[in-house]
């Protein structure tokens, strides 16, 4: 907030407003200034704002007649907004920065494991084979389409807003768009017009971080399941003092997909208070901006620390691909099935399935006795590498798109 | 949580699990102990839960054997739960207590406005005559029903977690009971059976916590709608510093409604997630318990931010009777005209009001001269005390309900 | 909404404030009249109410002068109002029947696996032995205590709204009071001052209703990962056409569990707009009642799906206590540390489990050769039943506890 | 769903997976089969899905060998999803159809309207000057900001889902990429990679929706305000069977305005559950998708019928220019202290505000008699024409900003 006054009294100066002498006075005074953070929270339930008590004690330390000068052109609303955006574009500069990290590791993950091939389930459930490398492909495709989302969306709520008492800038008279530019460019902020009673930047922005911490939280839970001792796939990084218990000494949680996941489950609840903040009364409404900033603050920090716990957890996973292969092989070829149903009628399919599961036989076994197929045809039925369809591809294809939306500028 | 460890370590003596003397040490270790925050959230994060670096943290400040006992028996969700659940406990008293006060003042209310007339409005606009003790009992009623739910809600909240580690009591085999009984009666907490998987006492004092929030924020709304100078009905009470504007000397803000307005834009949401919390997996989930606290401290805050800011508002309102009988006589006679249609055929009252809106006169004027009614019968038909119907009898309804759910005990 | 009208007629000429003769044509009319539909709800959009084209099409089918008494002293608001509550009043105790037969098997299924010894699991890792009985008991708990506050939330809603143009019943005069409650007794719907501004009822409906789904879902998890070919501790029951896949013919998925899965992802954002939508403005709000049907409707059925879906699943539940017992083997007794770090300082009970960790050995072998313990002890360490501490008192608690909520009258 | 079977059909001939004579047979069928639309849903809630008993029933209506062709290669969610994304499709067309609309009228508005003063409102009370124009600007910014959002998620959505058993095309071998591109290009769908387990752009498009909605609702409330007869100034274009009331004759109610604004209320909870459903588990969750379709026809639909009813309000409104003039005068000049105290100290303009307060003076005079300021200055600090500081290059900015999103292709 002190950058804030700062900035426009260096501004307002520039475009001869007030005085340059008094300008360098207030800004000064707002590199060096303290508060009583407390008393000023305390003013602030009388006041309705945050911003009178602050003007009031920064007032109070600057000396001479600059004080007058300070706050000129600005209303309440224009300080808390600005300072709003500013601490937003270094939150979500940060969360980009993770969810880079996070991608990246993604991205050599599923090329590492383009052959790995294991269990892909549906429901739960025994599906077909994948590969593991596509699982983390299938991961990453939704960070891929979504990080270029966030960055438009963080860049447009890093806006300045400086509107004066409606919005209008009318006690700023024809300096008030130079002085906004101005303003813009000294704290780097975007400039665009009045903003203070149409919160779409903030609502999409909250929805955004909401959609990045559930990319998050849907590998976190994959991970949590792969990680349960009967199936043993995979395991996070530990680390000393991770994931113990204070009960139990032999355990190992998942630790670090708690976080994203806890994160996962605040999230939509948080970007849904936003979504309903859009609409306030006339010029500036009653109630749906005022307590934005904590809305916010929850919401980016959830999203934050879930790409930051899976960054950590996708760079070192362990991954056991022996447990992947048995887990495989224990479903007695049964994940073959979808293949063996193209050839067959589904009925004819049903039956050999049907009958590998009553004789507790292979059902690559079965159909070799049943004389439907040719040895060679069986062979290529059952070829793990047959079974993966399109996935290498996929995972070629998810990949480029990682590194165009990597790029992507906001 | 040292309050928990405290209870934990005299129950265990008091059922001869640990020595007396180690329990005693561990007890006035617990009162006297001082934590480094910073330095145990920092390894929360990495421990996946608050309670391991606060129990090593606490150890370390027990001299002698006593250390070994502390904590026994116990696991950490225990101990974070019921250190939430006595958060909790002393959060909704307050609540109560600011309900009833805010509940109080819409009686009073009502019962000294009982015979002031005043314009009833729908969908914005002037509908029939009412009094304005009528909508304070309106304001009153939801709170009359709610109260004895929240209290309800929040003495279900307010309950001991005690289970070890997995919720059997298993450690602390056959004195599990004894001990957790005891615990409860030193905290203040209901004794339950282990609820650590089971968050229906929080989500519904979510629920309910928002419905209160939500009460507040509708008479916000119509006091800040009342507020408004073309209406000017109402008016906060004035105090000094309280709803002024950093850039214009005249306003006159519903600075204390906006603080009502706002809770109830953000309780929805945070709701929810609680809501969202209720499935976690086995015995302890996976990131939908972890976080709680942060969501109901906002929630359980909002609220009671709403309640204070209108018991405040309530007990000092402004009424002008004047503007309201000004305001009831402007619609010249036409929110009498449901009780014209009653007497007609709604194609003859719409007659009738056509033409006084044509002739831009009064409806009893119009309704006089048309000859249709005899001149008493027209008095009648455009009395207040006629217009308002059930409205006293209402207002005597509700100020029952209130004195009997003022007296509800959990 | 015609049998409002029905009662509005019946009850205002017991009242007297119509003819008799017409209340019986009125009341008959309404018993066969016949609406299109889609006519109505297009015009709805252009009146901003569905009651007006509504009542329109029912005045045109109402023989002679019985016309004109219709909808005397009603407004638009009490007939869809009044129409929702006796819609929820229907569907809420569908909901009370469905609820209760998913109490009484899981307060069976609690009974009868009183015994049977299973792993429980924290953040999907062993932890300690549990009992499956106890498993279901915790699944019922939430369930008893929230089915009391279920029956009271419906009961609430289910009430009678009667308030004229702005509420306060002023068209009625002083027959007002008699024909609202001879109207509610007639509906069965419970009489409470006018509430059409007040939607607390609503709002607490709703969240009880996702309580309840959320509840259902618990275990509906529970179940899906239980049923998981690693686990295999549990199954749905099956039924032709049940859980198949069109793809695959070896598969079978939990087909039940994800309805209740799916009710428990919706219904947080629906109960939270209800609770946005408590605040409506002055007498009648823009926006906030006007479609609550549609929200309490999706809210309403979501919730009866999932327990209707679990009462099935549980009723039917198949138990694999083999499976059950394989599991808990397969830690090799690293389940029972905690009991041992009961017995032990931390320290030496860490190092105890990392050596059967290391050394692959049973930590029960381990524990016996490192000579800490006299056999009989070590016995009692890793016997099951000391190993579920106070399960079975639970068990009988929770019992005792849905017997109650059972029996409770709204 | 059966344009997707057809399609599929051809493809799969097109890539020679299948016969072409086969593939013609089922193309033909599924353009003019018919369903039993009730049976079909009651066998969805036992199979878990609705593919599977359309295709059911689709296959019974195939003559020949070709039934045994229908459906190769893909899953149920494949059905759905893409008939999803076809729905949408659809669905989103038309409301940016009628989002350009809404725009359109209000850019007009703007230009039409920016010299015409009227009272800035904050915290619904008086503020300072604006021009009409200038709230129409503001009304308009957010859409030209978000709709270009919008159509961007709308295409992501509008994807081809194509994936198999577990989504790697396993059972269509090398030719599963032709296959789905050929679909695409037939069906009008973007081809992506398999989406099935990650609904980011569902989740997105719920925001965007909302965002929509949100801004509708925006102006709407600001028009129902504006249309209390308090206030006067602006009033919805009148309809013969719009917002009349069902009790009172002369109501004249915002019922348009009330659409969009309940329409606002309701899509913040619909967007979160879209948000909550990101995370599922493994290749297919439990629960997180398969009710999606009834989340997002609601969320499409209510945003849909706010943007339809504000472009049809916005087209009419009845703009009162007097009583915006008188609104205005009526604050007796009180709206210029802003601009009073920028000249002066605010100690002194507070002064002269209260001064004017007190005396029931226009500001004006009390200025021009407080001998501060010289007659010619005192006519400028009122001069409505400087009180709008930047209003009209603002909307010109919005109006470029508008023509330019506008035209963005998605």
């Amino acid at each position: 907030m002190a950058r804030f006054e700062a900035a426009l009294a260096r501004a307002s100066a520039g475009a001869g407003v007030i005085p340059g002498e008094h300008a360098q006075v207030i800004a000064s005074t707002c590199a060096r200034a303290t508060f009583d953070v407390t008393s000023i929270a305390r003013e602030a339930r009388n006041a309705g704002t945050l911003t009178i008590p602050f003007v009031a004690a920064l007032r109070k330390q600057i000396p001479g007649d600059a004080a007058r000068y300070l706050h000129i052109g600005a209303t309440s609303q224009d300080v808390s907004d600005s300072a709003l955006a500013l601490c937003l574009k270094t939150a979500t500069e940060r969360s980009v920065g993770l969810a880079s990290e996070l991608g990246d590791a993604l991205a050599a993950l599923a090329e590492r494991h383009a052959n790995t091939a294991m269990l892909g389930r549906t429901l739960l459930q025994p599906a077909a084979p994948i590969t593991f490398g596509w699982k983390a492909a299938m991961w990453l495709a939704p960070l891929a389409r979504s990080l270029p989302h966030y960055r438009h969306a963080a860049a447009e709520a890093a806006a300045l807003q400086l509107g004066g008492a409606t919005g209008t800038l009318s006690a700023l008279g024809g300096a008030g768009d130079a002085i906004a530019t101005a303003m813009a460019r000294d704290l780097g902020l975007k400039k665009v017009v009045t903003w203070h009673s149409a919160r779409d930047a903030f609502a999409r922005l909250g929805a955004e971080s909401a959609i990045l911490a559930g990319i998050a939280a849907k590998m976190a839970g994959d991970i949590a399941l792969a990680m349960q001792p009967e199936v043993g796939e995979l395991a996070e990084p530990s680390a000393p003092g991770r994931g113990g218990s204070s009960a139990m000494p032999h355990k190992r949680n998942p630790a670090a997909c708690v976080l994203a996941l806890e994160a996962g489950r605040r999230v939509p609840g948080l970007a849904s208070t936003l979504l309903n903040q859009l609409q306030g009364e006339h010029e500036r409404g009653i109630g749906q901006w005022q307590s934005q900033f904590s809305t916010l603050r929850e919401l980016v920090c959830a999203s934050a620390s879930a790409l930051a716990a899976m960054a950590e957890v996708v760079r070192g996973l362990q991954v056991n691909e022996q447990a992947m292969r048995d887990n495989l092989e224990r479903t007695n070829g049964l994940v073959f099935s979808e293949s063996l149903s193209m050839r067959l009628t589904r009925a004819d399919a049903d039956r050999l399935v049907e009958q590998a599961v009553r004789e507790k036989r292979h059902l690559r076994e079965v159909v070799e006795s049943s004389g439907k197929f040719p040895r060679q045809e069986v062979a290529a039925l059952f070829d793990l590498r047959n079974g993966c369809g399109a996935a290498a591809a996929m995972i070629e294809q998810v990949r480029a798109e990682w590194t165009s939306a990597r790029r992507s500028a906001p």
